[in-house]
């Protein structure tokens, strides 16, 4: 089994791969346009034929949206070791927003200063493209991938993939697997590799407060009635202490508390203070205390104001007590936290310091558990000699402040922990005009899944032996 | 001196009074809307002439926006008592809003169940004419007027009088006087009069909190910069404590405490509970501890949430932390709260409350002290009295909530307290469609007024002579 005899086939067919590549980002396949749901077919088979090219038994599964994408490689020969890979990735793209500040038309894929530019480019098209293009040439210098291979490929992650969670708990059986791998992440830099191993969880709320039937007049009656505006603030203000810590109560009980190894990866990967005020022109850093501006970004839970309605936004004054008032707050949940616990302790503690002088209603929005995934996991050591072999550096370990839904949804329904080898800059223009993915990446990320497919299969055949 | 010779005199020419208010309800004098400037100069015209009809040496005058009408009735003769009054009212009118909601055209008075409809009948056109018609039967029926009489009816009311307070200051000497008389307040309900003696002061101000030079993604960054939506939910939450005070330093220094008689007047008077909340819809009372409903919505000083702004206030949810969240604030005060010690408590308690980690801007708007005058004053009795005597019961003693910008400053620089003889009842639709004045109140309105110009006359004329 040699993997270099694949990267050279890759090497000699490279403009062919980039060609494809180039056909993949002319389907205007934007999931949240209706009048491109013939594009989002057309560009769904396509996928499939390229799969059903590499040997896969690949297949469009209709859902109640946009079809998914669906590929086995089949059981291994005997012989072989007995792993699967499950690759994640999205067919869909964002709208492309303005055409004008485009410098070249974001469904016309052009090559300059040596990257693609176009819509998809990089979110998350060219990273599939490294997929594909791996187990292509694979199977042009092998009779069989190195481990059983299952690729699901979605087109509905740009509107908040709606239906696949059903899909994956539908299809629990077919896509059972040892790891999710997935490339719609970003390089710490340029030059840095990254390997993301841990996400925070998200429970969105919304609370009304009620007060008068209609705005008053503050001066006929302000002072004998709750002011919604003026409550609103108070229960806000009472879900933080003074040193910056949630106040719910049971808020941190299962946060696993972070080891000091992490923390020193943290302290060398994250943003330091100047880095942090110059990325959001903030004035000042801040958060709970005893914590760095980095583990407070990514690695700690939080609760912040998302949005603030109530009473007269005009110009000028207007001398009214609000009917009601509004706030959309979320919190990020790290692990062990369960979104369904902290949801209802957040209700109780909403409850508590409400006075019955208003009504309060809470609705409930995004609902996800945090995810963080064991980094010494033979997927995770596979991932790591990968990237290090091709990119002459080994990754850093980072963890995402934000929300992926899917990485705890496989991990729930699969049981499978995810491996987030990603190839794009940060600064690639995502979901902005002039997206693009850098050529280079095009070419190391290729390499990266071919020895990660080929490192992964040593490694279990070797433990198999032992 | 017979005043109820002046009363014959109305009676038997109450349809030509009557006629002459339905001319002066014809000019379209909206002072909010410029096409209306010509009539707003006609019906100033009209207001001159009929006060010139009365013997009074009147004229118009212009100020940076709509004219002031201004009247005198000359130095008394030597031996009539030597007491001055100023009559306030103003021409303007609202615009009438939408026509398909009147049940007559808004500018064709109608006169229909007792009640002349049309807009400006109650505010102040209808109570201007009842002083109007009072000046004219005295006159047809005495040499003259029995005390000095100044008019000043402005035509800026509606649109919050901003040219008055300069004209006031620069025509200082003109205005001098002993009362302010006032048509422009309600009485309690259609039976029974009022003389409100106090209304509350205010101070506006608008709170900007930025945070972020951008809306963050709350993912990315939520935790380690200041959320501008929970500092200014903080910095409101502060200004009050749990007993419903607010904790502005010095906020009540100044308060004038209310005596055990204005506290028993307010039980007799005021709202009660049940009434509060049926008036406004809220759930329950509340209010600053250890007062009534009553005391609280016109005796006491507010601190009011009137509007609030902050990041994303559409349908569903945005993770984002906002860059800027604003709040209105306003401040009822009480007597003798100075507006502009409490503004500069108020920024200096904001400053403290709002850290490092956000730049905080105050814009101030209003800014008007409260106003109350001696209940036992010999005009206050003078009008006690005439309200008693013509409308059969004695009037409440009232306290105004609101503001009336236009009493503190005609004590300011008059020196003079203010006669709120109130003659429209509280449900007649001000500023809204089908306003009227009932006829009954026409009739008794100026009986009030000629009965209390006789009462003030022999009263000085007594006090002088004792």
């Amino acid at each position: 089994m040699s993997v270099e005899a694949a990267v050279a086939v890759f090497d000699a067919k490279r403009d062919a791969f980039l060609a494809d590549l180039e056909t993949f980002l002319r389907f205007e396949s934007i999931s949240t346009q209706s009048e491109h749901t013939q594009d989002m077919q057309h560009c769904a088979s396509w996928v499939r034929d390229q799969l059903a090219s590499a040997g896969l038994d690949a297949q469009v599964l209709p859902t109640a949206g946009h079809p998914v994408v669906f590929a086995d490689s089949g059981p291994v020969p005997s012989g072989q070791p007995a792993l699967t890979l499950l690759f994640y990735g999205h067919y869909d793209v964002q709208p492309p927003g303005d055409l004008k500040l485009w410098n070249s038309p974001p469904f016309d894929p052009t090559i300059r200063d040596g990257a693609v530019y176009a819509r998809g480019s990089a979110d998350d098209k060219g990273p599939v493209m490294t997929h594909l293009a791996a187990m292509r040439c694979w199977r042009e210098t092998h009779p069989h991938l190195p481990v059983r291979v299952k690729f699901i490929t979605e087109g509905e992650e740009e509107i908040g993939s709606p239906n696949l969670p059903g899909f994956v708990r539908e299809h629990a059986d077919q896509l059972s697997c040892d790891y999710v791998v997935l490339s719609d992440s970003t390089k710490l830099d340029a030059d840095t590799p990254a390997l993301a191993y841990a996400c925070r969880g998200l429970v969105y709320k919304e609370m009304t407060v009620d007060g008068p039937s209609h705005d008053l007049h503050s001066g006929q009656y302000g002072g004998a009635v709750a002011n919604p505006g003026n409550v609103l603030a108070a229960i806000i203000a009472s879900l933080h202490d003074a040193k910056g810590k949630v106040t719910i109560f049971g808020f941190y009980d299962d946060v696993v508390p972070l080891t000091d190894k992490e923390r020193e990866l943290l302290a060398e990967v994250g943003l330091n203070d100047a880095q942090l005020l110059e990325r959001t022109g903030s004035p000042a850093p801040t958060g709970e205390h005893g914590y760095s501006t980095a583990e407070r970004y990514c690695a700690r839970p939080t609760l912040d104001v998302n949005g603030l309605t109530g009473g007269y936004a005009g110009e000028g004054a207007a001398t009214i007590i609000p009917s009601r008032a509004i706030a959309k707050v979320s919190m990020r949940l790290v692990a062990h936290q369960d979104p369904a616990r902290i949801s209802k302790a957040f209700d109780e503690a909403v409850r508590q310091a409400c006075p019955p002088t208003v009504k309060l209603a809470i609705k409930n929005y995004a609902h996800c558990r945090a995810y963080v995934a064991p980094t010494d996991s033979p997927g995770m050591q596979a991932a790591i000699k990968a990237l290090a072999d091709s990119y002459g550096r080994p990754p850093v370990l980072t963890r995402e402040g934000g929300t992926l839904p899917i990485l705890p949804l496989f991990k729930e329904v699969l049981g499978a922990d995810s491996l987030l080898l990603g190839f794009i800059v940060p600064d690639c223009n995502l979901h902005s005009p002039n997206e693009f993915f850098c050529l280079r990446d095009f070419d190391i990320g290729t390499r990266v899944i071919l020895r990660f497919l080929a490192g992964i299969a040593d490694q279990t055949a070797r433990a198999n032996q032992a």
